[in-house]
């Protein structure tokens, strides 16, 4: 059994590989950049923990994790373009250093090559892999376009905000462990726990990222808080607000959200606290950590075997802010 | 054996049906209003008859040809996107109509379902189907990243130009009739003289594309003539033109494209009939039709079953103007 930080070094090292020709380098330069400016590499190693949870990694398991990873980052440069946003982990985004076009271009392809690496794997599974596969592709394509269509609305309900955040976020977490199963080699029940492990780890991933914009500890979060209410960004912390205030802290938060004052931070900051926002969104991140974690108890192999995997749900959802 | 008409009208009558699920709306309706807007759905019959050749249609055989035609009217809403197209076939484009990140979203969602379909087909030949499908995907990308690098170019080689052509257009047309063929049971050798038969006659389709626009009889090709030149489009007459025409003809040309006169068509018209532009160029499509027919005869099958294929060279190459 590897942890966590073992498979994230090797799978880093293994990757770090040309995957896309040299010619035209017009095209191919922006996949390179893009995939250079990194990233922590979650998913593909939640396939190849997936996978070890049964069995001993297989080869096959390294092509699914590579071609999960170009899925992600296929998205990624997408989603920037869709965002407009001008910078990625630091660095500008593709369409901003080598155009919208060749970004549209760079990312069809890279999501080709993903197909290309799943290609590879052993014919006795590809079938089923390629299905989990393209039913998520499908999925986080529709995640996104329901996150474009409730930027446009005024009221969304949290059941909606969930459904978004299950089809942008969780499922991809979720069928990068399952695809790992299926090559591991486990049985539908097993599979299905180890999804509905991954689905709600992402839900409470995503609970958390929203509470520590508005709530976390600055120096600890890495980055300004509030930049979700400053950008009037529907949160998990905001639908709930606006479901559950009363009508004058309702009337206040609609104004605020209308306007771009100096203190809108604060104000909103303050009805949250007023709403008890903070304290439901703890424990609603602690609801979908504990189903996460019943899931994965349920799951019929050797509890030793699941140590890796408590070690990314500590990894993803931490407690000391 | 079915003919190309009958083919085409089976084809139309099977692809129409939903490729997409209902919901979200905002998404899906933009795919299934791209696809109703119709298509000569030349590719698919291709896969389809690249099957007949060697043997009777196989079930698989209208999986890979609705992937084809899925993935082709994918290329068609992202390229409609990176050139900024108001229109296709007389109705607003996607993005026109629906947005640009849907149009985005949509053309990447008709990518995954080309694959869903793929999956569809025997693990027989599963991966050398999912293998010929990628690598054209990524040639087909490559051509329109060429295709666009040239038009801030101000020399482009013939060469140069042909190669752009033949990934950007031509290795679809052969990559359909190839993985017919592996469906149909083909040896390699067969195999690979129907694909160069695919790229000769998609090179000689353009070249007369490229003639139409500049000397065809409006009335029979159905549009104003000049369009290329009115755009500066690079094509096979321009390129042939400024490599062949004498010093001051090409001082001339190089001053029409810098400019937007009414006489501009008529006069690189004239430059073109001066340095025998119109002659070449019919020369230059007889040269890849013959060197397209030359392959088609060397196929290893009874002749009476090419003779849709003959049909097709014949609908696709026309001689009466």
């Amino acid at each position: 059994m590897y942890s966590f930080k073992e498979l994230s070094a090797e799978f880093a090292r293994r990757f770090d590989t040309p995957h896309f020709p040299g010619h035209p380098k017009t095209l191919y330069e922006a996949n390179n950049y893009f995939l250079a400016l990194g990233g922590k590499r979650i998913r593909p190693v939640m396939c190849l923990m997936g996978n070890e949870l049964f069995d001993e990694i297989h080869a096959d398991a390294w092509q699914v994790a590579t071609a999960i990873e170009l899925f992600h980052n296929f998205t990624l440069i997408h989603d920037d373009i869709m965002d407009a946003a001008p910078l990625r982990r630091g660095l500008e985004t593709v369409h901003y250093k080598y155009g919208t076009n060749t970004a549209l271009l760079a990312g069809d392809v890279m999501l080709v090559v993903a197909y290309e690496y799943l290609n590879k794997i052993s014919s006795s599974y590809i079938k089923p892999i390629i299905n989990i596969f393209s039913k998520t592709a499908k999925e986080v394509c529709e995640g996104q376009q329901l996150d474009m269509d409730f930027e446009k609305l005024t009221a969304v309900s949290l059941n909606d905000y969930l459904q978004m955040i299950e089809l942008k976020t969780s499922v991809l977490l979720a069928a990068s462990l399952h695809m790992g199963a299926v090559i591991g080699g486990a049985g539908e029940g097993n599979c299905n726990h180890l999804s509905e492990f991954g689905k709600n780890l992402g839900i409470a991933f995503q609970v958390q990222d929203d509470y520590l914009d508005a709530f976390g500890n600055p120096e600890k979060v890495g980055k300004t808080v509030g930049g979700d209410i400053k950008q009037n960004k529907k949160t998990f912390l905001l639908l709930h607000a606006l479901e559950t205030a009363n009508t004058q802290q309702k009337e206040e938060l609609q104004q605020l959200l209308l306007q771009n004052t100096d203190d809108k931070v604060e104000r909103v900051l303050k009805i949250f606290h007023d709403c008890n926002v903070d304290e439901w969104a703890k424990q609603l991140k602690q609801q979908y950590l504990e189903k996460a974690l019943y899931h994965l108890e349920e799951i019929a192999v050797l509890s030793a075997r699941k140590k890796p995997l408590l070690e990314l749900a500590g990894f993803l959802i931490q407690r000391d802010y």
